[in-house]
This record gives C-alpha cells, structure tokens and sequence, in this order.
C-alpha cells in the first residue's frame, strides 16, 4: 500500500512512522520518503490499522492505493 | 546556561535534544523553545559537554551565556 503521510519533518519522524507501522505489520516492509510525504508499507495485512497507527504518531496519513 | 540551538523541527527532536543533555547533565532543568531555536539548561556543570551532546544528535548548538 501507498499513503500520502504529511509533516514529517526529520529522521525522528520518519522512525516514529517506521516504528507505529511496524507495530501493527511487523512483517511488513517500510519505504519512507520524507520529502515527498509518502511511505510505502508491503505485506501489511490491516491498511486500516497502518493508517491508524501513523496518525495516532500525530501524522495526517491517507491510503493513497 | 543558554544555548541557540538550529535544526529543531518538530516534538521528536526536543525530546532528543532533551534526552541529549540530560545525558551529561542528569540534574539539570531543561526548557526548549523549537520555535525560537532556543534551550535553556539551568544547573549543568560542564557546558561544553552541554554543547557537544547536542551536536552530536545532529544540532547546530551555541552557548550564547
């Protein structure tokens, strides 16, 4: 899955994210571009969840596909 | 002590700064202004341990006083 992950500012963010993903898709593999606002997840089973446990960091987060 | 200290953009990085110098000064009080790139450490013996230990978690870090 892909979502558009708004104000990540640093690499803290971006391991804040990296981590909340991890913890509803610990299998899953974690692709973060803070740049561009995007992070990829693959293998994750819950979208919903991963969604979730990236705006509970405090991040606006949208499944984008 | 008072310190400008650059590159803090969001709550991960004043928690690391945070974290940062009550490594080399466990007592201190420390307070943080992100917005103005300010910290203030009250009760840190070694100010240039102070400095250092921000900049080692990426800062840019001034004693100014």
């Amino acid at each position: 899955m892909e979502l558009v992950v708004k104000g990540m500012t640093c690499g803290h963010c971006e391991a804040a994210v990296q981590r909340a993903v991890k913890q509803v898709a610990p299998q899953a593999e974690v692709l973060i571009e803070r740049a561009q606002g995007r992070v990829s997840v693959n293998g994750a089973k819950d979208a919903k969840g991963v969604e979730n446990a990236i705006r509970q960091e405090g991040y606006e987060a949208y499944a984008i596909e």
